[in-house]
């Protein structure tokens, strides 16, 4: 076990303009952020992966502490509240941890997915020059041979449908200003965390203009931890 | 506020049988099973719903505790958690109950609502005979005069999709035994109220027969509470 006052370093995956793009990272930061930890940011494009730590993660983030070195979300937040005890916690237990990984297992296949489908090419577009034919190439293995061109070109059609896939967010934002409720917990850092990475790359305006209680929500979000979430470089989430 | 000790009544929705119909009802009746309150139940037809305590109700569950009356399923396990902070508690504290407000504002819509739609037919004819025309008229209104006949024509066809959309159940159940995480929670509470709902009326198994993780989540749910949840006249919820 690494002494807590071990640097903690985190791996991201970088965009070619430099900005984080993973939303995965992005519940990270967001997660050591509400703990008050900082780490020291190791931006790697998607080529990189394979030849940092001797290839042995996929994916970012990757959170080294010393010794200890963890590849999963999950894993990585559940470490930092065992680990920083002293720390504002990201769970009040076991049943809120729990709690938050059942809403996960809608958001990731059910909302999470439905944005690959609309932003794979614009991912591709943005990421470094260098990364590009790899990305291309394992997304459209992934997709059955389908190109990145033909799984967005209809795209536009299947935004209100999305769009509608939000309506438990809404619900929820009805009765409380965050995801959480009276305060913001590892809930709304999971879907900032999905905003976000749209807002890395999106060329389609994810959200209706008239949006209002997602739009609030968002700015209350982006407002946290001094600003966190602020970047001039980010790309419109509404329509104009 | 009534003395914790004043004796508790909750009223349900009967159906013709005399089985508990509500999955609002039902979730009630797990959280004060949890407890480890008893309370005495008043049973009520759809029509008797008006004429019971002065009209001030629309809907079932409604609970009286002394003095107080609520009647909105959330309002109630809230009450009860506050009212009797020394049996087990419902929530671990606001996180963890605003969480499962996120997890019922996609249960409601995307799950509660399909199976109102495949199943609001078989609901009327297990209704009692002297609610019977009242319900169907309500309903039909609901659904812009589309006849309860029309609405579940297509029924078989729609399962599949609705099995589909029970997906985020099984991710979470393939992580821990119950969808709380290792002990039951109001999380399960709310899903087995919806499963106790259907079973009691319905005449297209839910499931399907391979549906092992939803299978042995449910055998574990009902055995809760010293088998709460079984009941001979229950319909089967899986494919034979």
């Amino acid at each position: 076990m690494p002494s807590p006052s071990a640097p903690l370093r985190l791996y991201e995956l970088a965009l070619a303009n430099g900005r984080s793009a993973s939303p995965y990272v992005w519940r990270v930061r967001y997660a050591l952020a509400h703990k008050g930890l900082s780490a020291e940011t190791m931006p790697l494009g998607f080529t990189d992966i394979p030849n940092t730590l001797a290839g042995r993660f996929k994916t970012v983030p990757i959170l080294e502490h010393g010794a200890n070195v963890l590849a999963e979300s999950w894993d990585i937040v559940d470490y930092l509240d065992r680990t920083f005890p002293d720390t504002p916690r990201l769970f009040s237990g076991p049943a809120e941890f729990a709690s938050l990984r059942l809403f996960d297992a809608w958001f990731q296949p059910e909302i999470m997915r439905r944005m690959v489908t609309l932003y794979v090419l614009d991912i591709h577009n943005a990421a470094r020059a260098v990364d590009q034919a790899y990305f291309r190439q394992s997304r459209e293995v992934r997709f059955k041979g389908t190109t990145l061109e033909a799984l967005t070109a209809d795209r536009e059609a299947r935004l209100p449908a999305v769009r509608e896939a939000l309506l438990p967010l809404r619900l929820q934002l009805a009765r409380f200003p965050f995801l959480g409720g009276h305060v913001p917990t590892y809930a709304d850092y999971i879907a900032l965390g999905a905003f976000q990475w749209v807002a890395s790359m999106s060329t389609l305006p994810l959200l209706a203009k008239n949006d209002e209680l997602l739009r609030a929500w968002l700015e209350r979000g982006l407002d946290l931890f001094g600003g966190l979430g602020r970047d001039p470089r980010t790309k419109p989430l509404f329509e104009s």
